[in-house]
């Protein structure tokens, strides 16, 4: 249930209240929108616990109940969509997040060319992957705590914001040492013990959709996150396994305004594991700016038939400046209100 | 394989080249792009027909062989975009198609409303559905002949090219009488039967892909109609089922791009069956423009609530409106040369 | 609604009763099971009709709503299996259906030797297919009547009912006079005009579930032919699309307990095409029977590797006997009780 | 690469070569099949090492390739199938595996009872959750350390192997204490990290398949646990997600004998997740061992309509009695040379 606080509520009694209802073995987080606060109270709830008895007391308006099964991600808590800011950028604001970089982190120097290339043609966010969630044992599994470094770099150089995978809990305060956003990959959407862990960080996590996973699961993922007290999540659309296998996944756009309808969190779409194809990622990029996303991740290398991973999807430099330049025009055009 | 004829060639020369074919038993089409002209020969081949013996006869430049199980649907036949005329409006060329109107025609009056709203917001093409596939043979299968009536008269009186499935070869005749473009629905995608017997009309024919169909697939059944002599074969996209069934089908947007790469035929994404979700109709036909969509077909009813099928994924005059002017913003900046 | 008559109801009553809700518009289809006469309101029926007045009437004793939206398909009409009687054989009976055969009928010598093959290793139906649906224009199409003969001839010296497939209303009367069951392809299953078709026909129906229809969608399809008069519909499951494709399909063998459950309709199991690898097929037999299946359709080819179409999935006339033997073994296994 | 070593080959001589690969960097490990000892060199391949280098030295009779992207887990490193000695039973033997149980540990007594049914009825292993993962992070989590105590009771008192999932690589240590066989879940497929770590465990692993992951996917996470020295991996089919979703998944039953093809590792199905309905548990059983899996897991409850977790595809003590009898009864017909 959510319980509604009247406006003149000081914090003093929100407080008083709060330590209440953890008395009563009830677990309640705080938010705020538009000056009205709430406290949602997600956990602990059984049927000794009569509804109307919170009602009844002084600082609380209205008592609503849940509607979906994940709660904190959900609308019911915040109507309007969350920003998340970091530094000097606002994830799920107005300006769109434009995550770029290679695959995976191969040098410093390959690190600090893209850097430039990306940044240059309007980029904010730079991507790269450190520890690399590979099908083959025997595939090459990152760099590791040096891939870190260099990442963390060229991102201070190029004044561009990071983001990396973490694969597993023990590597979560290393990589939140380098890096400003935490990625869970679609491998590990439902590893739920990872999940906790991240929701216990400070730092923002983007979770990526797993290929199967339905948009009701990925909720319940970030539930975890948002569960644990972290309550700067991103969610991910990055393809979905279907029948067809001419491209890597079946991007699934739809995720976009049908996430956004669901919950307040902000949604990025990344059109290169999405495809898997180079020349698809363009059109794509730009059918899911249209779409409503809040921002795309997209690989950039600056010479994917030398990549370490995933060169066939990779876009040459060229390519993503002409992708920004195509964006930047649409960006006028994409009308909230409709969508 | 496909014989590139000299620039020089005759049109008496050409006529006895293929006549010279079709008494090897090998059936030949012409096409002619830039003045090239060139003929694919798609049937009749087998190992005693020697490839060198066509690459010396004089009027042939150069021979060269097909490149995938589709042959007339490929790029090896045709490397620019094909533009099908109807009437005065081009599908496949600059101008958006925008196919509008209601499910099912339901009656005169509703299809005059409707037509009158979508023609004034900017469509150009009516939809109406005379005969229905329908799951259940105990739902409305739709008005039959009377329905076609009614279509032809409101495309007539608000100027709107019209199209309208056809389930059956018998019906072929019958509604090439009244509508523009016939078309064919998900479910009879491999019919081949009909197939083969829309590609003996003379009206262009839309092929909806099946919602397992892969892109071969279609592209292998639009074969099927060009093989029998028509050329103006349209795709549409229109969702594929997946495991997610939050949305009536997973829309895949990327379709556009492929189609467009592999095939000359032009592309129309139907996002009304593809989400199946009215809130959603609007931001997937911006994506799929925004993809490179030749046009879209969407559906639209005065009284959604009211249809007599499919209602929940109608949008209301006033949405499609709106549709239509986020489209012309949006125009401008479709760049094809990006995509 | 169902009717459920009193068993002193006289036929002439009935038929009265009858004519009465054809005067109302009703069409009702009869039927009997362990002496208990009963009448399914299947159409016509709407918000005038008054369900109680129906349990007024005299030779009704009982009035029960359709619990599906398929209705002649379900177990509300008949709660025991459907036999389904075809010259000497039963389907849905206690021997198990064998239907085997090429994928293509080739020729008279082709068909003679393994129709002797199989009939002596122990199958019951002979399949062979004359019209081929094939994704492929440029593909071999069949020998249409001339493979029908050949068919019906090796079905006749062997002593093998015989099964063969309908693309096309067309064919409907010219494959009915050469063999025992009129098979619908997986393509074809929800071309309703074809549905409607052989529903008038007096021979059984196969219809094969489509690569991705869900087991609703077959009972409905199912429920077509059943509609327009046609009692005797077997259901068959061929495998669905997923992601995994080093199988050609991945056969759902769940369909057959979940079919027995929903409906009273025969459930035929088609490994060939469900798995399209040689060496799945036998064990994917084995697994379909004891999941209680009322039958198998086995590819059997002499030299499957000149086959003109599956080749790779037919069975050699030796694995086929092992097949056989293997199943005879079973036969005693499989209890029905716990199925 | 494998190394056929000559039978003469003197356990100090191999020693030597292993220690000279190591010099190399090759990481290689020994195997053995009737007497014939082999070195697969999985790793630190390049260009640079000759393979004919190897063909050269005197212990080594043939050097072969790998023809799969797993190594370990093919046919290449051992033809026949993997037999998993367990106290007094062995996985991938004559005896089939029967793996039975509640889904989750509710209470000593729960255990007791079921225990005592499970292992009256003929079942060997005893499964039990201990560590849930659930799609919520509200629903009941497992009660940890003290459900093993409980479940390690239990299989003690009813002379009972035992099985739980493992869900992070912190419970390893602790669920081996307890357990014979750690389980990896679906979702945690492709959990690399934990994939490693049990990789350095003593125990059998039996790892399940992901809902949405291939044949091979499944087989490159088995070859993670087996690259890490561990050559106990039991391989488990539990459904694929796919659009029919009136069963909870789609059993995949052909994963049996296409796994034994690709594959010497054993393979159990577990039909209560597969299916998610507990009338389809028994006949979906039955075909699991027609198709010749090596074991199945079944979940049983004495009591479902109370259970925490899965209560609705829990088998009833009674119906589990009744599938062993009539898999008893199966047994002798289960013929593996023509599986």
């Amino acid at each position: 249930m959510i319980l509604i606080l009247s406006r003149q509520a000081h914090p003093n009694d929100i407080e008083t209240l709060m330590k209440r209802l953890d008395w009563m073995n009830l677990r309640a987080s705080l938010s705020e929108q538009n000056g009205q606060k709430s406290l949602a109270v997600v956990s602990g709830m059984n049927k000794q616990v009569q509804i109307e008895e919170f009602a009844a007391l002084p600082l609380v308006e209205k008592v609503l109940p849940f509607t979906q099964p994940y709660k904190l991600a959900s609308k019911d808590v915040r109507r309007e969509r969350l920003c998340i800011p970091i530094k000097d950028i606002q994830i799920g604001g107005k300006e769109l997040a434009v995550m770029a970089g290679p695959c995976s982190i191969e040098s410093a120097e390959q690190m600090n060319t893209i850097a430039a290339q990306v940044k240059k043609a309007g980029a904010n966010i730079l991507r790269g992957g450190a520890f690399k969630p590979r099908t083959s044992p025997y595939s090459f599994q990152g760099l590791g705590e040096y891939g870190l470094q260099i990442l963390a770099e060229a991102g201070e150089v190029h004044n561009l914001i990071t983001i990396s995978e973490v694969m597993d809990a023990e590597q979560i305060d290393l990589v939140g040492r380098y890096v400003d956003i935490l990625q869970i990959g679609a491998r590990n959407m439902q590893n739920y013990s990872l999940l906790k862990k991240v929701g216990r960080s400070e730092k923002p996590v983007m979770i990526k959709r797993g290929f199967s996973s339905t948009y009701q699961d990925l909720l319940m993922s970030a539930e975890y996150i948002l569960h644990q007290g972290n309550p700067h999540v991103i969610l991910c659309e990055r393809g979905v396994r279907t029948f067809e296998n001419y491209t890597r996944n079946t991007l699934d756009i739809a995720a976009v305004p049908v996430l956004h309808q669901l919950s307040h969190l902000p949604v990025i779409v990344d059109p290169s594991h999405g495809t898997g194809i180079r020349e698809m990622v363009v059109p794509m990029a730009r059918a899911s700016v249209a779409a409503g996303a809040d921002g795309i991740m997209v690989e950039v290398h600056n010479e994917p038939e030398k990549a370490l991973s995933d060169g066939i999807q990779s876009l040459y430099p060229e390519q993503f400046e002409k992708l920004m330049i195509s964006l930047k025009q649409m960006a006028p055009v994409v009308d909230r209100e409709i969508l």
